[in-house]
């Protein structure tokens, strides 16, 4: 019988998953609503009725569980669901396998999205590289050795939070002029809004309060050749590309993959981003460094993230196997 | 018989070799002059001798060579020896492999010197650390997970090219404002530099000129309550923990270790070093992050580092024997 695991994305209002083959191939697709009464054990009696609606529905052996969320940690399992009505940290995977004797593995969306690019997307033939999710915020997941580099403690890869200017703008973490808050959808619009300060230019985008003006407003003005949104993508890119220059200098990769909502933008983001890469990066490095977007298809993105998950450690444990017998 | 490793250190100037035991004892000092007539060839022959003359008074077994060089590549064995009559960049391994059947091991003297740490140093309790060397220019090696980070080329860890200033201080890379051109010890002497000018209050460091003055004569000023030095040595320790802290986001280790002759200038940059870090990281890491100290020997240190890349050679290779075996 045919192997798949069970990709599980957790968002704060759905929760989607699938069964996922080992080339990437989505057989089932599940969904529901993440916050209900009852709290996280009224979720996971949930989530496991729809696993068993997945194992009715898939003519396929179940060897892993994979799971993606945007607080968890890969070390212990947990979701830190502040948004969530779980009350606070819960253990996701020791809950979890309560009900499933299969290797369950947890870890954030940023970390699963790498390793969904490694396993089924963009960089499938790379062993090092980096991961940029371009979201509200900047997460990012590296790979070293065909490995996740977790650190000590499971939080390594938080380079939306390095520094562009300690001055600079007010960050969700408590501190100032985080990268995210320059480089993300919210980073560009942030950008858009100074600008429109700065420059007595005209702009379509004068047209839009703070609360309504999105990304897509931002890439479609941009297209139209609207000067203000112009300039955005540019020093967005630019301090994209000046922040990857010293991820560089740090794990020397061999590619830099970029995912989610803004890479949409295209060459509006990619032009100036590779163009400042390439200009502050050491002579040492290789100056044709790809920097590419996902190639993972954007709605299924979250499951097969999670998906990946399940399978790199059933890689993990077959090679020990493999090894050792 | 006991066991020993050939740790060789190829400066500029001398190369120091000893044998060394898997506990950092050293049973055998060697050193002689790096450069002389007759180019790489007549270096390797006088290199073996060294060698020869070491194993005829060392009661023990060589099981391994490791090698720490100013510009060596762990990937490809190589040195590329700008300021050496060697003729540019030379395999070392592979010449020295011709005259010994072990295994040897190659690698930049940063990296030597953070496994020598975690072998003999400051880092043996860890198994992710940072080690950062401040000599003239400034260094790095990133440990995870109890393993050098070399990345796809072998060229990860050079921190001292990160970005403090793109429109900042003159770099021997070629561009402007890497870390090391503000921390190290060449970086403090810049920064007094810059304070003389812009301070009108007296210092006994306006009777050095650029030429003369070095990181040892700031200590000492400073130590002495010199208002220029004390300055110098504060924005020295600021920049570090910021980019230190930044360094934590990428890899997120347990440690940091600080080696190198600026280190013995002690409080004077540990206090506001560890300040700065602290209030630079991000939330999620630990506030506790230890500042350490180099506690290799300073005089063996590099004997120590070279010898630890055969040792963890070793290490790993026994560990590969005994998952199969």
């Amino acid at each position: 019988m045919e192997h798949v695991v069970v990709g599980i994305d957790v968002g704060g209002t759905t929760t989607t998953m699938g069964a996922v083959t080992r080339t990437g191939a989505i057989h089932w697709r599940g969904t529901f609503g993440t916050q209900s009464e009852g709290g996280f054990t009224a979720y996971m009696k949930k989530l496991c009725q729809t696993i068993e609606e997945l194992k009715a529905k898939v003519d396929a052996e179940i060897v892993g569980i994979g799971v993606g969320a945007p607080a968890g940690n890969y070390r212990y399992g947990t979701i830190q669901a502040a948004n969530l009505n779980w009350g606070g940290k819960v253990n996701f995977v020791e809950a979890l396998t309560q009900y499933y004797n299969l290797p369950i593995v947890l870890d954030n969306d940023a970390n699963a999205t790498a390793i969904g690019e490694m396993h089924f997307g963009a960089a499938k033939s790379f062993r090092h590289f980096i991961l940029i999710t371009l979201g509200t915020g900047l997460g990012s997941g590296i790979i070293h050795n065909g490995e996740l580099v977790y650190g000590w403690d499971g939080l390594a890869g938080e380079l939306g939070h390095i520094c562009v200017d300690r001055q600079g703008r007010d960050c969700a973490c408590g501190r100032k002029g985080c990268l995210e808050t320059y480089v993300s959808a919210n980073g560009l619009k942030r950008t858009v809004f100074e600008l429109l300060a700065r420059r007595t230019i005209q702009s379509s985008l004068r047209e839009f309060s703070y609360r309504d003006l999105s990304a897509h407003h931002i890439s479609n003005a941009a297209l139209s050749g609207d000067k203000i949104a112009l300039e955005a993508f540019q020093i967005t890119g630019h301090l994209l590309g000046l922040k990857l220059a010293d991820a560089v200098a740090h794990t020397s990769p061999e590619a830099i993959v970029l995912f989610g909502g803004l890479v949409n933008a295209g060459a509006l983001l990619f032009e100036p981003a590779s163009r400042s890469l390439k200009e502050h990066m050491l002579f040492l490095y290789n100056p044709g460094m790809p920097l590419l977007p996902s190639a993972l298809p954007q709605a299924d993105a979250a499951i097969l993230g999670a998906a990946a998950l399940a399978w790199q450690k059933m890689k993990q444990t077959k090679t020990i196997l493999e090894v050792t017998g």
